[in-house]
């Protein structure tokens, strides 16, 4: 934007300290400054940054436990100050010149460090951020004691950060109204509306968002992250606009990562193959900061509570503040690391009592008619077992892992599976809504407005074939807005959750059959024939019982609703819709690998999911989804890690080049498949399927490793170096 | 924009010609330079610019006259090519580069030259561009023939612009659907964007106009002017944001002006004050191009014909071509033309009776009851007579009229009266449809949405006083979204014709109501009271029958909509509404003004005016439109005038130096005053009064003139070279 100013962070070089001063008096000398903040100038309103709706009771809001600016670092590259100047490049240089002194604490990085009882306390309340149990079907440890078999161990998952393409970049600019204008790449703009006003503690409605049609987020941007920072610049510099990109650099600790969860994990099993108890005590760590925190811990239990209906659940979900950078959403929302644990454990209970693992996760995961464990909603549609059944045949399963038993040589091939449930949104955890308005043009195309981002998931474009269908118009008949901005779209909460399809289906389906009645109805009376003979189908009012022939076409029903001099009006119809079901989505894993004893490093040769997710709206992106997802959930399994100086807290790859993100020429040949399904909750059938390809592939992976070559690894990422620990152990090498 | 590039005219130098070849290889030759088009490269869609509705009837089209760029020029600075660069001074400088060789053709700039038998056809149907007549009330000739008087003249006006602070600029990109975005300062952005497409052969829904709440028109931006070019240019440069504005001096002559109109008028009067007959002969001067042309001629006598319900009537337009820059709609559409020969008739009726001139007046303007002598539709409320009435006393206009008799001397005294009457919207000539979307927020405001234009006539403060109003909500609490886009804000037509109040004032009051109506409906839920108990007072839910109490705020109302977790959801409500009638908008100007007869020189020392214009909804709005429509008229009426060299039809004085437009310096103390009123045919009670404040003065200051020297000037604007001339043929000097 003309006269555009750009922001810097200056950021903590330690990892626990409290700031004694601020010396900007260079960085202010520098030419091309305009401005530095510190702590002393920022409003005092605790905020939080987690991308949630807003809750009327008290009790489900999210921990507010942040400032724009802070005294107190809580992680290397926590924000001291911040530095505006006229580019990027003299805001850097000035942010260098920047002198922070700092008192330094303890710096704490594990759960025993910062959960033992004298530990310094990184936020006022102790580092605890939250405990919670979830205990039904039952007691646990009664359910453990009469099962024939108990199997249990401790899990380990790493700090991943999303990499996204686009990093996280957003400017806000004041208008003469003193309205403040942000615009960023968000997966939330109403809730991030919401949190930058209270973080400024402005009236929600002086605060507006737009989105454009950018993005990348896998969660990320689900956290409400610089837009309160730039509503702040803009709103202390009088409404010049205010631009603030992080770096690559940046993102990996300024933004979020996925948590690291320490899980102790039981399991109860009959010789029969019934599994009988599943326990749970998970330790999740959400660095400096509470954003998704401990509603993400929780959420892991929630999430996975549609897959074992009839056992004894225990889930007991221990969240610590450390001096790592805060988790926060992503892909998956705490379930890979959930369902990592307790599909380990299934492949476990499979080989204690000689079972095919496949038989029996098919002998104990839900069916339609069983119940959720802890919502005891009744599941409609519960396609988990066509999964296993087709999965098995198409993989030709026996076979393969019959060619697996009783390796040896350097080389040894594996095969796993791995299953999981996910949900369709996030409702109990919070209100679901979905708004919609269509609108006919004068040349008779339907624009769609809705409030739901699309940040590259292909939201739009199924959005647009689901009004296509209901109004009864072609596909290309529908323009979407993809550009939300909070002051004029349809309010919805975001994209997040594997929610919109879902949630956005009762609007879309209310908004569509209202615009089509008015478009039936306004070709009647221009026609002169009675509406109830009356239809749209593929873009022409034609009579119900004479589908072939044009008796209006949507052309004419636009220029005459419009331009007629003395009757109709724009033809529009709008929808805001509450959901409060959320049926579980599902799928599993079988993947054939090979692991190179020496070189302690595995080879892929084919991955497979199969889904389960209710009605496939649009077969070539729900693959394209779950191709993404399979390609983060290898580099989860098998790659990806966030290293930390063990007595710093430093970050030692936070950019692309150290840190190894899996790219195109490192993926195995992918597959998918779906399951016909329709889940009878749904408008329109279907489920989620956003986040669920990402789930079940690093138990699969693992249990494959473990028939190649007896070793069992329960701690992710299986990289060579992990590898060569546990076969050196194993005395494989 | 990022990358955008800059476009330049190349304009003719001759006013009527042939392009015979046009060269650019040194303009192209240019670095920055990244095309040039000519006529060879357009699409061949003529194209009409006013920016009227869309007609379903052919009949009511505008006249589709013109291309992008012509091979036949029309004016002094017709578009022969167009240059498109890396900035506007790399443009400016190509375009002086390219090199066009004209065929000339004779300049036709007067009435006489361009209907003349043989003259040399401007467009190939000829120089007739339309003619048309309307006859009531009975035969003229034999109306005037048994009328105790006759009187006659021959009137003219001048050329002028519309001098709007903004100059016509517009941009336009072309995204990865293909869809091209014009960004344009324009009156009307859903005519622009069905326009740009017509020009460039696309489906209407590939174009989008985004108006941001910029302005200043005066309806030289209601033409479609540079949109269909930049869309064009980023059409053919691939979606390149291109940028077109145009200086000063190109939107003297490229834009549009005030039409030229040459009037022969007669008018009969009995003895007893009676009038009984008016003619009027009008030729209109459209320039070289139709744009409002013939419509705006004829609508001269639709907008005055409330005024002299029982008169015989005829009017006869006919508008001619001519190699004068276009004229177009300015404030006041005609009006002030045809009324200022109306009015000066009328004066001169009062001289042959000998009766007060506004007693005459007051004896033949409508009543309440009355028949729109056109369209026959009864006049509701018509306060003209309370008008005058009230003029003539606060004016003390018989002891100011007496000091103006008998006078000698070098400066004297005169007073003057004129009226008016016009219209609250343009129906029947077009369609009337405005539509509104309210909605609200989290926080409790109320989003008003619309489509029709904020140029800076205030009417979105107004609008969000109805809205205030209906919805039963302190008027802070509404927040008007002024940026308008085709694809998301409500239908609506645009800025003209002094018609956005009339016309949205019932969707107001529909949408207005039905989201009172869900407002009180959720509190109702909300807090388990009948619904029908219930109203919404200053914002806030109350018991009818006790409404100083709060039950439910708004705010809490916005908040349980949007979060509650079962019921609710976003509340809006939307409404479009087509108007079919028109009322009679009222007015009349008194000036008192000195005449220095040596020096011929006008000095006003105190002018007002008088509106019935219904119910105001904003008085200090409405006083603020008053007295810039009487800043406009004192320009027209005694300084502006645009100038054209009469053999070559060069402009002469296209810039703010030598163009007298009069500053706020030159202005004498400006009053009005509003007869309070309530139209029963408007939503809210109102009536237009955009552009009514133009019209009267120039008759009432030529009257003033004539009675302070007893010389009748027939031809505006009166410029001391204009009373020299009369003055000397008078014997005065």
């Amino acid at each position: 934007m003309p006269g555009m100013l750009h922001a810097k962070y200056v950021r903590s070089t330690v990892a626990h300290a409290i700031v004694r001063h601020v010396d900007a008096a260079r960085a202010l000398a520098l030419p091309g400054v305009e401005a530095v903040f510190t702590f002393a100038d920022i409003p005092r309103n605790l905020y939080a940054t987690a991308g949630h709706p807003h809750s009327l009771q008290e009790a489900k809001r999210d921990k507010a436990d942040r400032l724009l600016l802070t005294d107190h670092v809580r992680f290397f590259g926590d924000t001291v100050a911040v530095v505006v100047a006229r580019n990027e490049l003299i805001a850097a240089k000035a942010a260098d010149l920047v002198v922070v002194e700092y008192a330094p604490l303890p710096v704490l990085l594990d759960k025993d460090a910062c959960l033992a009882p004298d530990a310094q306390a990184i936020h006022p309340d102790g580092n605890l951020l939250g405990q919670g149990l979830f205990a039904e079907g039952g007691d646990l440890e009664e359910a453990l004691a009469s099962s024939d078999a108990c199997l249990s161990g401790e899990f380990k998952t790493p700090v991943v950060q999303h990499c996204h393409m686009e990093t996280v970049v957003s400017y806000a600019y004041m208008d003469d109204m003193d309205k403040i204008t942000i615009v960023s790449s968000t997966q939330v703009p109403h809730i991030a509306r919401r949190v930058a006003a209270q973080a400024l503690g402005l009236p929600w409605s002086r605060v507006r968002v737009v989105k454009p049609c950018v993005g990348g987020g896998f969660g990320n941007k689900q956290d409400v992250l610089e837009e309160p920072m730039v509503a702040f610049l803009t709103w202390k510099l009088k409404g010049v606009p205010v631009r603030l990109a992080l770096t690559r650099e940046e993102c990996f600790i300024g933004s979020r990562t996925r948590h690291r969860f320490d899980v102790k994990g039981r399991l109860g099993v009959n010789r029969d193959g019934k599994v009988t108890a599943v326990g749970l005590q998970t330790f999740v760590n959400s660095g400096g900061y509470a954003s998704h925190g401990h509603v993400l811990t929780m959420a892991a239990a929630r999430k996975t509570s549609y897959l074992l209906p009839h056992v004894a659940y225990r889930y007991e979900g221990n969240t610590y503040y450390s001096n790592l950078p805060a988790g926060g959403a992503m892909r998956g929302y705490g379930t890979p690391q959930s369902t990592y644990v307790v599909d380990c454990l299934l492949e476990e209970a499979a080989r204690a009592i000689d079972m095919d693992p496949v038989e029996l996760r098919i002998r104990n995961v839900c069916r339609p008619g069983d119940k959720n464990i802890l919502s005891k909603v009744e599941m409609k549609s519960a396609g988990m077992v066509e999964c296993l059944e087709r999965g098995r045949e198409v993989f030709d399963w026996e076979n393969r892992r019959k060619a697996c038993l009783n390796q040896t040589g350097p080389v040894r091939r594996g095969v796993g599976v791995g299953v999981f449930s996910y949900s369709s949104n996030i409702f109990p955890i919070s209100v679901e809504i979905s708004s919609v308005r269509l609108a006919l043009t004068q040349d008779g195309m339907v624009v769609l407005q809705h409030g739901a981002p699309e940040v590259g998931q292909g939201s739009d474009t199924a959005f647009a074939q689901l009004v296509a269908e209901v109004v009864g118009i072609p596909f290309a008949r529908v323009q979407v807005v993809s550009t939300l901005d909070t002051d004029v779209c349809p309010f919805d909460t975001g994209a997040y959750g594997s929610r919109q399809g879902f949630v956005i289906g009762p609007a879309i389906m209310e908004a569509g059959r209202n615009l089509k009645g008015k478009i039936v109805d306004f070709a009647a009376k221009l026609r002169g024939l009675p509406p109830m003979s009356l239809d749209l189908v593929d873009g022409n009012v034609v009579f119900s019982a004479q589908p072939e022939k044009a008796v209006c076409s949507l052309f004419d029903v636009g220029m005459h609703s419009h331009y007629e001099e003395k009757m109709g009006g724009q033809l529009t119809a709008e929808a805001s819709s509450k959901t409060w079901i959320n049926p579980g989505s599902f799928g599993c894993t079988f993947v054939d690998l090979d692991v190179d004893i020496p070189l302690c490093k595995v080879r892929i040769h084919e991955i497979v999911n199969l889904h389960e997710c209710g009605r496939i709206i649009n077969p070539k992106l729900a693959e394209g989804q779950v191709f993404g997802g399979m390609h983060m959930a290898i580099g989860w399994s098998l790659y990806e890690e966030m290293y930390f100086d063990p007595k710093t807290g430093a970050p030692l790859n936070n950019n692309l080049t150290d840190y190894k993100f899996p790219t195109a020429m490192d993926m195995p040949p992918l597959r998918c498949e779906f399951i016909d399904a329709k889940d009878p909750y749904s408008a329109f059938g279907n489920k989620g399927l956003g986040e669920p390809p990402t789930i079940p592939q690093a138990p699969a992976i693992r249990n494959a490793i473990w028939l190649a070559t007896g070793v069992k690894i329960n701690e992710l990422p299986m990289t060579p170096q992990i590898l060569y620990r546990h076969f050196k152990a194993a005395g494989l090498i």
